[in-house]
């Protein structure tokens, strides 16, 4: 069938050729073969850009903890990195892209884009639309690394080493797959007609949702809550984190642009141009919202809010960064940077422990962008929207949770209350981040 | 009219493509949607490597200032770059390009490449040169966030956040984009011939001169300048400094190589490549000329210097990248490397206290690198690159003195002595960089 | 003749137009010119990703050294990367390509690539695997700044700054070029068949032997070998070093991906795709094989060891990253990442200080990644890969070893004992990296 494809997709292309050469009403098409090339670059471009955020990742973490936690925040994100890479080629590229029935809800153990011999197949380069089967995998595959990026932050300080990789084994290599099945996969919430460009909900909420269950199930870090007050555990390394808010900005352009998903025509690249303008201007109305609320509120401008604005900005225009016009870009990221100034208070409230901020970063502005999208995207309903939100969380909810308990019952996931507090790093990783100029303050 | 502009761009297509198919002299062109997507894409990479400059600018700055102001510098350097933005997207744009006279020097409000949604229009598909008008944007944007970021360094330490935000505003919103307009917005300066490729000028003396302007009416760090002696106020983090300079330098391949402004054709392809060649061989030269410069003169090799020097031979390259041969890139560079060698202490002398560098860097190499294009560019000349420098030295002093001026007598510009002396991550930002591990010193 | 070739690749393209136009069982091919601009803007794409190398170099180094060193460790860094650049435009790359005979092994000082004006030649862009010449120099160049970088770190914290960067000029200027004349400049081993995709031991074994040649004439640093014991000396800032890693992966889908040296047809595409994915899947085996040896081995998971398993893994692929099935690229990496926890300890043992790990690293799964080559690629035989390391092995042994020693007869490598004590940052460059928070210990 894919031979049969090829041949029609190469009519059609000769037919647009000769119409070209003999009418005078239209600029000469774009060759499928010029076409495929072009679609896959624009993967292989968008994929190291996103993958360049799993440094982002680890140095906004590595910067946001204290310094007797850096190591292991290091350790862990190159290690999810890894293991995300390994499961999502072996069972989550397919599970979530093999035979997913239009109402189903998982694909299949199979061989998703394999080839007889064990390698991605080539791609189907006879078609406009083609593109190579693993440009497309390796694009696939740095977006499930940013969710267990996302979940890294938030249990930090307290999580130990092991349960948490095994924890992003089953969410690579499992939730997220089946997650996004249901609709990058072309299952039932496609059928339906939710709509998520580049993944508020799909990613973002994701992992914020993991990282909540994670975070319910640790606990808060020693100290943070005592007496009704909220102890501040401040960040090491505030530069780190700035670097790593940068380095995600950049990644994002991969993100949203290339979930275009093609290049090979005028039209794609124009769309692609839009949404890196609207990318960047979410994030400038999530940072300047947030500096002027922390303004007004507090008289003074907490950096690292300003940091978790930007970034709430970019995840609140993931969910369709094509429609809105510039204006509506600008207020939907502000709207997410005003979510970060005000929950940020609040999950301490609930006492929960989110050290880096990633719960309001990626699940409350992925929700807020996955809600809106119906505002500019006239394919979008408010009653399906909801829906897939709503289901996202109660299945991510659930097998985060089933996870992390038989986790916890089995083999613990919290280190003890000596190892927290000598730090990580000296407990489970050996290496301390800066043993030359730290003094045991924090 | 753009429509007139799309047929008559087809048919020129079509007689390209029918004389490749009847002729035997040529090889086939290069279709104009083809085209299309390659010029866009060129926009969209040079684009995200230079928006990665604003971490550059960060970082370098985070290193060389005093760790009791690195928090501050992290949230003017994400300020400014969401303030450029959005102010380059609001008025900026416009104003540098929406019908400037031949003899003018300011464009219009109106809205300058938005179509009658408010969105980006499309751009000409169907025109070899044809390009996505929001590809365009995005790349023009991010120079002008690059002149805010000058400013940011040499300012710092001692400046009240808010002012230099507001400052900002004034920047990329008004002054850069009516200076822009006189040569890339083909302006009077166009027209006389004025020649400056990718900005020595237009974005590295302006952003100078602004700077300049600053750092006059702020005065000196308390403390710098004492009894006629020059108190060294070292960088708190040199790698951090290094990192800068080399996204920087990342970023300059992008400055320089997508200023050629299209990729569709061989010869395009061809000047990019030269112009990346030219640019990496001026920044080798820069710091080979700066190491052995200080070996002579100082017997020790300051690294700051160093990084410097390799910044100062990218600003000298960027007036003309692509003219040169390598061998005089190389000598272009090493000029500027030497500027750096020999006015850092020059500016001391005179009081003027650039905490990192960036005047003798963005100034002073800018204004070499320009005047030395009509050594390689025919089309130049001495007087006209004389008459262009000295336009935009007086006009960026001038309106940036108001600014800077009101801005003092309003709100006032610079901290009081007590917050400067403990430091602005304290008084302003709330947030100290490196909480566990600093110790008051410096 | 470069004419000739010009005008048969044009009537290669015309009939290949023409027989798509008259035919209806092929897509219409990619046209010359567009295949030059792909070609060319794949070695622009993969030159500014390897270029950025050079800053994960210095981070890692910068990272792995104590504080007192890390200023030096900068300044070698940038100076390295500058010094390749010139050195390599002015004699290395001629030595490496030019008239290089097929049982040769070395260019000449000529002017490879430079037309008559001492520019960069233009390159052949009416042939489908036409490029441009500037762009393919930048490529390269940025080759040979990798193999002086993987010097740098192993000479840390005893090397005299001069005469480490005059052993950089003969390095990128003759020894690596005329190494890499008899494989990719079409000398003797690539007639005799000798296999290296992107450089396994062309880059990273070569300057693997250098750094060790360099390692074992310095000595080790005072105080690592003391009465038959290892005294550690620990890195100074893990997220530094766990920054340079992550931007290395980055930098290596640039390294190997263009190592395919064309863009320009659906099957290079597809080419570039794999090496992405084997690339990023042979990192991540020597991530999660570090990672689980160390558990079984010592209880403890050493960052540092985790982040030079992944580097070992890239460094394993790079001689063959297109034929390996994805489970192989796993497997071949693994054993890079099982060669560092193995080796690192091994070194210690023969009292070869290596600072940063980069023999094992670069040499050692250099090797096994030369090696392994026929195992997936039956144009490559054991033999002859043997044959090819073991020059190559020969070769820079000897060569590294006379400049190495002339320069410690004449100006001496090794500062003196008390600079050592003091650090290179206050001896040789007058700049202390952490000046407000560092005290001396370590």
């Amino acid at each position: 069938m894919k031979q049969l494809l090829k041949i029609s997709a190469a009519i059609a292309g000769l037919v647009a050729l000769t119409s070209a050469a003999g009418a005078q009403d239209a600029a000469p098409a774009v060759s499928p073969e010029t076409a495929y090339i072009f679609n896959t670059l624009l993967f292989l471009i968008g994929g190291f850009l996103v993958m360049f955020m799993a440094a982002g990742f680890a140095m906004l973490e590595a910067g946001l903890v204290r310094s007797k936690n850096v190591s292991m925040q290091c350790l862990k994100n190159i290690g999810l990195y890894s293991i995300a890479g390994i499961m999502y080629w072996a069972v989550g590229y397919s599970l979530m892209y093999t035979n997913v029935d239009p109402n189903g809800f998982i694909g299949s153990f199979g061989s998703y884009g394999w080839d007889e011999a064990g390698k991605f197949a080539t791609g189907d380069d006879g078609a406009v639309a083609g593109y190579s089967t693993a440009s497309d995998w390796f694009f696939q595959m740095v977006f499930v690394a940013t969710a267990a990026s996302i979940v890294s932050g938030t249990v930090a300080e307290r999580v130990k080493l092991w349960p948490f990789l095994i924890f992003v084994v089953f969410l690579t290599g499992f939730i997220y797959p089946i997650a996004g099945s249901w609709k990058w996969g072309a299952g039932w919430l496609q059928t339906m007609g939710f709509q998520d460009f580049a993944g508020s909900t799909l990613v973002h909420s994701v992992g914020g949702w993991a990282a909540l269950v994670g975070a319910l199930l640790l606990g808060a870090r020693k100290g943070k809550y005592v007496d009704g007050k909220v102890v501040p555990m401040v960040g090491s390394n505030i530069p780190l984190a700035t670097l790593g808010t940068f380095i995600l900005w950049l990644g994002w352009f991969g993100f949203n642009g290339a979930s275009q998903l093609a290049l090979g025509s005028a039209a794609d690249a124009t769309s692609v141009s839009n949404i890196f303008a609207n990318t960047n201007l979410a994030a400038c109305g999530g940072v300047v919202a947030a500096l002027v609320l922390m303004q007004f509120m507090y008289g003074k401008l907490d950096v690292t809010i300003a940091l978790n604005g930007a970034l709430a900005g970019l995840v609140s225009i993931t969910a369709e960064p094509l429609t809105p016009t510039p204006v509506l870009a600008i207020l939907i990221g502000a709207v997410g940077g005003a979510i970060v100034v005000f929950t940020v208070p609040l999950l301490d409230k609930f006492k929960i422990d989110d050290v880096v901020g990633a719960i309001p970063v990626h699940l409350l502005a992925g929700i807020w962008g996955t809600l809106i999208v119906p505002l500019t995207n006239s394919d979008a309903s408010y009653g399906v929207q909801i829906i897939g939100i709503a289901s996202y969380a109660v299945f991510t909810i659930i097998a985060s949770a089933i996870v992390w308990t038989v986790l916890k019952a089995t083999m613990g996931i919290r280190v003890s209350e000596e190892e927290e507090a000598i730090g990580l790093d000296r407990s489970e990783v050996g290496v301390e981040a800066y043993p030359e100029f730290t003094f045991g303050r924090g």
